[in-house]
């Protein structure tokens, strides 16, 4: 197995935290987002779409999509479980893990690209459309501090890619809001 | 079990054809989301999130989000196999029916969310996002179109949830041009 890492950028940090928690590494290639090294012709023959990260299995089977990755990984190693266990469960960590995914990760993304000087070159700016999400991420986190208050994680007792996907959301939000600060270019 | 149904929106529409694939049937609730049903109190209290569709268990366990809801009743009922089988099948399901709904179904969404007029009164339109997902669509059906080319379905040989993702995208999509034409008002 080969993993095209993308570095700091949020999804290829959930595969790699994923990994962690599963206790497992695979040989990884990174890919620059910065230096667009995504969209480069022998990146496009992997992952057409020229989005990090991709998984090629020894077979030559390409997986792309983070989710897609870490289901792949949860079948090879079950242990611990970061998917649920059990029909109603699995269905819960799904539930969370989109709801997170939808109402605060997008969301956020959609902050970051559409409003930050960083991501001029690499994206179709709509500021209306950046500056509309910034009340989606904050009526969701308000929603998500109710709903922990009686739980230990997002989908239920047990660490889950549920939280994963939380923690690279926020840090993201963190990272965005602290880069854009004029002393980051100190 | 029952289900809140939201009528004739792609993602109710989505579990609904699920069901019928796995020949199953739950009893359901209509909820109009044209009359803002799933903005009333009643609703709220079984989505905070005042989305369509959920799935209330006979232990009270509220289930939200379609995918979610089709992966519950995989788990019920795992014939025929809509999520794939084994780790390999899985992941390239997954892989597909994401790729599915971030290129093609959300991105139709958005077109049609903020650039119709029907969705005026339930949507902060922003057009000219609406307008920059136009060319999305388009580029991701030239792509799947290619992708087909040697395959049956979408995500393989076999019928699955990625298809049904594709299917009730591509009904919105026709749906949304056939109803903005003057004559749908006749």
């Amino acid at each position: 197995m080969k993993l095209y890492d993308g570095g700091r950028a949020p999804n290829p940090r959930r595969v790699r935290v994923f990994l962690a928690e599963k206790g497992m590494s695979i040989p990884a290639e990174s890919v620059d987002i910065g230096k667009m090294e995504h969209k480069s012709a022998e990146y496009t023959a992997i992952n057409p779409l020229q989005r990090l990260p991709a998984l090629v299995l020894d077979d030559g089977t390409i997986i792309t999509e983070s989710v897609a990755i870490c289901r792949y990984i949860e079948g090879l190693r079950p242990d611990p479980p970061l998917f649920g266990r059990g029909a109603k469960e699995e269905a819960l960590v799904e539930m969370w893990n989109r709801r997170i995914e939808i109402y605060l990760f997008q969301a956020i993304s959609f902050v970051f690209r559409h409003l930050h000087p960083a991501m001029r070159e690499m994206e179709q700016q709509v500021p209306e459309w950046g500056e509309a999400n910034k009340q989606r991420v904050y009526d969701f986190l308000q929603f998500l501090d109710r709903e922990l208050k009686d739980r230990l994680f997002v989908a239920g007792d047990h660490y889950t890619i549920a939280d994963i996907t939380a923690l690279c959301a926020i840090v993201r939000r963190w990272h965005a809001q602290v880069s854009a600060r004029p002393s980051a270019h100190a």
